[in-house]
């Protein structure tokens, strides 16, 4: 049986690229029964995939102790939504582009 | 001037609804000059906003210290997505609905 959602990490050199795969109509509950994977926490994260809000908020909650945490938006690149470092700040972007979409 | 972005609370008995309105196109440096709303800390917060995921992120990081956090989601009411309170856990939904969407 395939999971409702599946995950992908891409280690770089300062942070992690995090996808997520939704492979059926999610319903909140699955909140209860997912475990992000483990990752190398002295890096940063960026979060990449097509999924609801509520999905996103809770892997934002999930990693919050990370380096930093960015969004990836596919017309800008990934957005820092949080940092413990100085070399990044909120609304600062990291140019990458990632050519598979969650 | 229009604010970019404007905020608006409502108070419940346990918890605070913040909507927001965005007043034309964002961008990520946005982040750098905005300052959501003090609030009553020993209530949780319901996100209500149509916006980015980023700014959702950002927000959901500056309430994270609050009891509960929920996303409204206009089909389904207000999906816990972190608490630090025994009554409510992520997937949770509270029943509530909203007929101003922000």
């Amino acid at each position: 049986m395939k999971d409702v959602i599946s995950f992908e990490i891409e280690e770089k050199e300062k942070y992690i690229i995090l996808s997520f795969y939704i492979n059926e109509n999610l319903t909140p509950s699955i909140l209860k029964r997912i475990y992000p994977p483990k990752i190398n926490t002295r890096k940063g994260v960026v979060l990449n995939g097509r999924g609801p809000i509520w999905l996103y908020g809770f892997l934002i909650h999930f990693y919050h102790s990370t380096p930093f945490l960015a969004i990836y938006d596919p017309r800008l690149g990934a957005v820092i939504i949080e940092s413990h470092i100085p070399e990044l700040k909120p609304g600062d972007i990291l140019d990458i582009y990632l050519d598979k979409e969650g």
